[in-house]
C-alpha cells in the first residue's frame, strides 16, 4: 500500500460521489424541493406557491432603491428578465444597499394568490410578489456616484462608449437575451430540417467577392509568412459552405465575417455574424427562397414564445418610467414593429418580383431618388427601401411581408452566379435574390450557383478574375473552388443573411451597434 | 389602375400563395404522402413501408459501381449516412454512372418485410432494401480516373492536402456530422440550464494570456490603422464573457479562437473553437467543475442517441471493407475509445486532485519522465497523460474518467485567477482547474477570477501587466476589465473547453486536425 496512488485513493473518498444533481440552483434559491425549476428571478416573479416560503435567496444586481421611514424597497435584478424582483429591507440592514451593487438577500417570498376580481389601481399597482429580507451579503460593492449605468436617461451613442457596461441596462440585457433565444431557434430550425451546422473557416485564401475590402491577418511574431502566402478574414464563407454541402447535402452555419469597409452607416458593422445555408440538389430557386421564408417565420413565431421579445413588447406599452419611455422612443415605433412581425410569420408566400420589374416599377417615380433607376446598375438603399414599402405591404393584415428582388443583370452580380435561362429583353441575368423589408433594405441575399466548370470560368473571366488552369496543392488561388465542379456538381443554391441586421429589424433598434455586444466598425473597437 | 404596383398586382396573382410546406423533401422524395419524414438516404434505409413503393427519388453522389452480366450495382450517398443506399441499374440505363457523380435515380423501392426468422449468411448478408432504378439522371458528371477521392485506403496526411473534397469520404463525412450533433446538442445543454448564448469579438484589444500568440488585424486599403491601435485576433473570450456574464447572469459562447505558435503537432490548431461558460454568484469552484462534468456527461449520452456517433463505432466492428479497416486502423483502438465514453457519462463525480497532491504523485516516479516534476513548475503532457491515466481509471465500469486537477501555484497561472485561500506549506496557490484525459492531456481549464479590485491589480503586477490608473474612453488597455471589479463584481468562475480537442477525443481521431473541415497551423492554410 505504499503506493502514492493507493494513498491518494485512501485521502479521496470524496470520490466515487453520486453524479451532480441534473440542474444546480443558479442565483435564486428555494430551499427544499419546493421550488421545482425555480432557479432564476424571471421564474421568481412567475412563482406562485399558494404561501409564504421563508428562506428563500435571491442573489443580483441593485437596480434601484427606493425609501420610506423604515425599509428600503430594492429592486434586484440577475440579467434573467427585463424587470426586476423587488425585496424589502428593513432601514437597519440596507445601508451598504446601493445601486450597481451585488448583493445575495435572504428572506421570506410573499406572492400575492391569484385575485382575478381585484383590479389594480391605476397608477399604483399592487406589487404581486416581494421577498421581505431578514438577511443581506454584499457580494461586490458599488459607488453609485461613478457608476457609469445610471437610472436615468443615456443615449445609444453614449452607452456604445462603455459597451463592457452597456448590457447591464434593461433593454440592451433583454436584446442579448433575445439574441441567445434567436441562436437556439435557428439550431433547432435547422437541425429538424437536418441541415448539418459546420464551422467554415475564418482564415482564409481568398476575397469571396473580390471587393477588396478583407482584413488581412499577421503573425507578430515572424517577419515571414506564418501559413507562407497572405491570408485574409472571411467575407462569406458560402464558397467553403459549397464544399461541405457536396459532401453533407445541406449545410448551414452562423459565423462571424468581417468587412474592411469606412463607411459609417446604422447598417454596417466591420465585424458582423452571417447565417449562411447551402443546400445541394435544388434545381428551382423557388426552393432556396422558400427555406429562407421557413426559417424566419419559425425564428419569429418561436421568439414570440420567449420572454425577451415579449418583454420588450409589453413594456414599451406598459412602461411608466420616464427614462425607459425614453430609451423606448430611441426604437422604431411599435405600431411599425408589429407590422414587421405579422409580415414576417405571414402564412402567404412572400411577394418575389424580377429586377427587370422592379426597375419598370421605379421609373415612373423616378424623381423620388437621388439615383435613377437604371437597368443594369445596382438598386440602391433608396430603391429598396421604396420596394420593400410598396410591394411588401399588405392592407388586408396590416402587415410588411419582406419581398424577394430575384434575376439580376449578369454583369453587377457575383462570377458564381448561375445564368438564368430565360433572360429579359435588356440582357443576361442571373439566378438570384435579395430579401429586401421596409427601413433597412437588403437582409438576404441567395442565388443558384453555377455548377458546370466550363460556365464557371467564362463568369470568372467575364468579371476579370484569374482562371487557373490546372489544380496546384496548396497554392492560393480558386483552383479548389473549381475542383468542385470537376467531379460530381449538382445544381445546388443557397443564402446568407446579417444575423445582427435581422435581429436590428426584429427588435426596432434603428443602429445595427446596438444589437451586438462590442460592435467593431471604421475607427472603433473599443474593449 | 395605372399605377405600375397595381400592374404588377395583377401580373403576380401568384401570391398570396399558401405558406410553403413545413419541411420539404430534400435528397429524398417518396410520392403522395406515404414517406412522412422520410427525406433522406438515411431515413430511407430505416425506412420499412411494408409494400413495394413506385416513383421514389433519389439524390446524390455515385460512392461505387458494380458490375454483373446485366445490372449495375450503385453505390449511393447523400451525405446523411456512412453506408450508401444500393441501387440496381439496368446496365442500358447505367452508362454514364461514374464514381464520383452526382445523380438522380427514380424507380421502385423494395424493403425487405420483417424477418426475424432469416439470418443473413456469413460474409454474404442479402441486402435489406435497394432501389430499382428505372429512370437516371446525371446531375453532374466525373471521371473517376482523376477523382482524387479513391475506394481505397488514403492516409489522414495526403487527405489533409485536399480538405476541399476530404469531406467526401465516409469517415470524414461521419466526423462532420458528429461535429453538426454536439454542437445542436450543446446549445440544447445550456438552453435548459437557462445559459445565455454570447457573440463575444473576435477582433479585440487585448492579448488575454498576454502570450504574445496573437495574429495581429491590418486593413489592406489603408495605410493607417483602421481601428486606430493595434488589434488582434482573440485568443479566448473569457475576459469580455466576463463583462456579459454581470449583466446577464450566466452566459456561453462556442467561437473560433486564435493562436500563432509554431507548434507542429497532433493538437494544436492556429484557429480553433473554444467552449467557453462564466457563471456569476459561484462562491466554490465545485459547481463550475460540476457544471464542466454535467455539460460532458449530458453531451456524450446525447450523441449516443444519433446515428453519427453509432455508425462510427458499429461500422468498425462490422466493417469488411479493407480500405475503411485500414482508415478505421488510423484511430484509436475501440477499446479504448469505450472506455473514454463510459467515463464520460459516468454516474460518479469525476476525480479531483490538487496540483500539490498530483506533484506528490509524480515524484516517485520521476525517472519515467523527460522532465523532472517540480512544485512551482507547469505540469508537462507526459505529467498529464500519466495522471489521467492512472487516477482516472476506473476499474470496476473499466472506464477512463477525466479527472480535475486544482489549485496550481500562483505563479504560472493567469493573472485574473482567484488566489486560493489555504494554500498550501510550498507557496501560494489559485483557485483554478485543468481537466485532464488520457493521451490528449488538457481538454478543458477554468478558474475562479478575482473579483476584488485591489487584489487583481496586484496580480497583475505580479505578472508583469500595466495596471492601468484608470479609464480612458477608447484606450487599448486593460482598464475596462478593471472597471467589471469597480461596481458590483461577485464571486465568479467558468471555464474553457478545446471543442476540436473535445471532438478527436470523443471520435478516436488522434489528430485534430482531422476533426476541422478547414484545418490552419503553422504554414497550412489551404483554401
Amino acid at each position: 500500500m505504499s503506493h502514492p496512488l493507493r494513498l491518494l485513493a485512501r485521502r479521496h473518498r470524496r470520490w466515487p460521489l453520486p453524479v451532480p444533481a441534473a440542474r444546480r440552483r443558479y442565483s435564486v434559491r428555494i430551499p427544499g424541493d419546493g421550488g421545482g425549476d425555480v432557479t432564476t428571478v424571471a421564474d421568481l416573479k412567475e412563482w406562485q406557491p399558494g404561501r409564504l416560503v421563508s428562506d428563500v435567496q435571491v442573489c443580483g444586481w441593485v437596480r434601484s432603491v427606493r425609501k420610506s421611514a423604515s425599509v428600503r424597497f430594492v429592486d434586484i435584478t440577475d440579467g434573467s428578465s427585463m424587470r426586476p424582483v423587488q425585496a424589502v429591507v428593513d432601514k437597519s440592514l440596507a445601508a451598504d444597499i446601493r445601486p450597481g451593487a451585488a448583493v445575495r438577500l435572504t428572506g421570506v417570498w410573499h406572492s400575492s394568490f391569484p385575485r382575478p376580481s381585484v383590479e389594480p389601481q391605476q397608477g399604483n399597482p399592487a406589487p404581486t410578489a416581494e421577498l421581505q429580507v431578514n438577511e443581506v451579503e454584499i457580494l461586490g460593492a458599488s459607488n453609485p456616484q461613478t457608476y457609469p449605468i445610471q437610472n436615468k436617461y443615456q443615449t445609444p451613442e453614449s452607452l456604445r462608449a462603455i459597451s463592457h457596461l452597456r448590457p447591464r441596462t434593461p433593454i440592451n440585457s433583454t436584446l442579448l437575451r433575445l439574441r441567445s433565444d434567436a441562436m437556439a431557434l435557428l439550431s433547432q430550425f435547422f437541425f429538424h430540417e437536418k441541415f448539418q451546422q459546420t464551422h467554415p473557416p475564418i482564415i482564409t485564401s481568398s476575397d469571396c467577392e473580390g471587393a477588396g475590402e478583407a482584413f488581412t491577418v499577421k503573425s507578430g511574431s515572424s517577419s515571414s509568412e506564418f501559413f507562407r502566402d497572405p491570408k485574409y478574414l472571411t467575407v462569406s464563407s458560402q464558397l467553403h459552405l459549397e464544399a461541405l454541402a457536396q459532401a453533407l447535402g445541406n449545410v448551414w452555419t452562423l459565423s462571424p465575417t468581417f468587412r474592411a469597409e469606412q463607411s459609417d452607416t446604422s447598417r454596417h458593422l466591420s465585424e458582423f455574424y452571417m447565417l449562411e445555408a447551402e443546400m445541394s440538389f435544388v434545381q428551382d430557386m423557388d426552393e432556396v427562397m422558400d427555406l429562407a421564408q421557413r426559417m424566419l417565420a419559425s425564428l419569429a413565431s418561436g421568439l414570440r414564445q420567449r420572454s425577451a421579445a415579449q418583454e420588450l413588447e409589453k413594456h414599451r406599452l406598459d412602461s411608466r418610467d420616464p427614462a425607459e419611455r425614453l430609451a423606448f422612443d430611441d426604437l422604431v415605433d411599435l405600431k411599425e414593429l408589429q407590422q414587421r412581425w405579422r409580415g414576417l410569420m405571414a402564412p402567404t408566400r412572400w411577394p418575389r418580383v424580377t429586377y427587370t420589374e422592379a426597375i419598370e416599377m421605379l421609373k415612373p417615380v423616378a424623381h423620388q431618388f437621388e439615383h435613377k433607376p437604371v437597368w443594369g446598375s445596382g438598386l440602391q438603399s433608396e430603391h429598396e427601401k421604396y420596394l420593400a414599402e410598396k410591394i411588401g405591404y399588405d392592407e388586408a393584415s396590416d402587415a410588411f411581408l419582406p419581398i424577394f428582388v430575384t434575376h439580376y443583370p449578369r454583369e453587377i452580380k457575383a462570377f458564381y452566379m448561375l445564368q438564368s435561362e430565360s433572360p429579359p429583353a435588356q440582357g443576361p441575368t442571373v439566378d438570384c435574390f435579395d430579401l429586401l423589408v421596409p427601413n433597412l433594405g437588403e437582409l438576404a441575399g441567395g442565388s443558384m450557383r453555377e455548377h458546370r466548370l466550363a460556365q464557371l470560368e467564362d463568369n470568372m473571366r467575364l468579371h476579370g478574375l484569374e482562371v487557373p488552369t490546372h489544380r496546384k496543392a496548396r497554392s492560393n488561388d480558386m483552383g479548389w473552388y473549381l475542383d468542385l465542379r470537376r467531379w460530381g456538381c449538382p445544381p445546388h443554391g443557397g443564402f446568407g443573411l446579417g444575423f445582427d441586421r435581422l435581429l436590428s429589424y426584429l427588435t426596432g433598434v434603428p443602429n445595427v451597434r446596438d444589437v451586438v455586444p462590442f460592435p467593431r466598425h471604421f475607427e472603433r473597437c473599443d474593449c
